[in-house]
């Protein structure tokens, strides 16, 4: 991908935001980019997570004007979330597949993203790339956002988005639904039939004593589950996915 | 290496292909490049797998003509493949060992190939880098290709080159071996003492059903042993270099 | 973090040294930049492995006069043992906090050093980007070196500083460490209640025989545990900071 890109667009500078996506996780993916794209610089920004490569799904490459961004990829949800924290979507492309002169159906990234991400960058109008189509008809997002419940007692419901490399269990739901709940100092979090109760709401993971389970904000005002310097997630068995409900303590 | 090269041609695009080869196998790694190698602009592939770092085996460039492209690694089949597949080799230099003014005997990668790349990135002839030698002296490549039995009934020989992160299951066979077998729509494939009959030939994973074994036509134009969305590897015990056959079912 | 930095600094060179650390292993970070160091052209080391994140340990930016190198990371010993193997720290700065302005306190190398590394590498000078410190209070290296015990027997005693993907197990003394002992053809090593007698000094991993463990002077001069082309660390159960000792056999 990143050779297809230097022949297209030569001296482009490339960035590898990350290659750690599991398999298939749609979700995942489409996570990682939504917390890097406020930080980016106008540019493109070439997705792939791609279980249906080969398929009718589309490839597409959108657009949110004001931003200089471009956001290229398959049409499974991987690309909407970072481009709606960005804005509207402006304009959105079917992009052209090459077809039989293609050395074969799956490899989309190299064959049709890289080279499409890479004509963008050199300053052709995604226009020429594809046919417009309607950005009401682009695949949504692949996770839920939380939701509210006034109570009483208020309650925040939420899924686990994420969990990271250090083991935190990051959930979808920010600052701002903490707010919803008085940004309590302490939340009690329910886990299907098990309770936890009292944990402390902190700034850092630093903030935690050891072995003290808390709710940390973290860098992308969301909230997670952690321990300071260990692994929450085999503490407590959650997977992504998983249904969490918080109150204030 | 990055910063080696850096030093030496400033500026330079430096592309990672990958480093995620196992630890000694030159083959995988010879076979990454093989696939790569296609799509790169005009430049220096500088390979390392390298398990006879500090022995007598020869450090070497060699060139395609024609194509602009450089390798640079280790005499151990590692880079023939690759440089083979784009033409003959042109040129083909035993570079020159700095000797007692490296800090060490176990990372030539750094002390040798990486300023021998860099070298050629800045455009310092190939002969400037060490004495030319015979190509036909090169270390072949560390993987066989398929061979064709007429029958009857027809049958294909190939190895077992690769298991990816997916799981597939790659064979050392390509969509050309496949027409000698008058392009089946669907194969039979035996394993040691096990037989897969009936196995579908598909042009993409999503063409598969769910939890059906078939062969899919890779990105190279290659065989692979695959499920859809799960990984093959786990429902057959095959590994690298071990042979299979495959015959029309 | 790449992002942050061509936001600020577009068109730098960037290389990426590991994202192989384990989490919060100080240690292992401070021993990749030592290793590294002695290689890089002039520019800024951004480092982060940082489990104080959040905290009041400081973030710093150190650089060495003469060598065109700044390091920017936590004041947590990461930096210091690669800033020392190049010269003396000629300042240290204490970097701002943009405080309330951050989204979260948890992604410092977002936020506070890669800012802080592309201003430098823009030119801005150190001093623009926080107070001055006294270098002699900045934490000190997370490894110790080796101690000689002149016996008899003369002695070497030193801790298992990384276990590298190869599986070699590499201890914290050098060549001018076994140069004290009399520069051995072969040692005994002692570790814990278990004695290793008559292993090989090595300057090469194929110098060893099939199964052969020995010691391998490594391309940073260091001293390594090894087998050939397998890991020793199987062999072996010795981890990061326990205490091996070396004498002549």
């Amino acid at each position: 991908v990143h050779a297809v890109i230097q022949r297209v667009a030569p001296g482009a500078t490339v960035i590898d935001l990350t290659h750690n996506i599991a398999a298939h996780d749609v979700r995942a993916g489409a996570l990682t980019l939504w917390r890097a794209v406020p930080w980016l610089a106008p540019g493109v920004l070439l997705g792939v997570v791609d279980p249906g490569v080969g398929t009718s799904r589309r490839a597409v490459a959108l657009e949110v004007a004001g931003t200089g961004l471009h956001f290229v990829g398959p049409d499974n949800g991987l690309l909407l979330p970072a481009a709606l924290r960005m804005g509207d979507i402006s304009s959105a492309v079917d992009l052209l597949d090459p077809g039989p002169a293609r050395p074969g159906a799956t490899f989309a990234g190299r064959d049709i993203f890289a080279p499409a991400a890479a004509r963008l960058a050199a300053g052709i109008p995604a226009t020429a790339l594809g046919e417009l189509i309607d950005p009401s008809t682009l695949q949504g997002a692949p996770f839920p956002g939380a939701s509210f419940d006034p109570g009483p007692p208020p309650c925040l419901r939420c899924a686990v988005t994420w969990i990271d490399r250090f083991g935190n269990i990051q959930l979808g739901a920010s600052i701002g639904d903490l707010e919803r709940l008085g940004s309590p100092t302490a939340v009690t979090v329910v886990l299907g039939d098990r309770t936890l109760a009292g944990l402390s709401v902190a700034t850092s993971y630093a903030a935690l004593a050891p072995g003290q389970l808390g709710v940390v904000i973290d860098s992308h005002q969301m909230l997670s589950l952690c321990l300071k310097e260990a692994p929450a997630s085999r503490q407590i068995a959650l997977q992504d996915g998983d249904c969490v409900r918080l109150s204030p303590a």
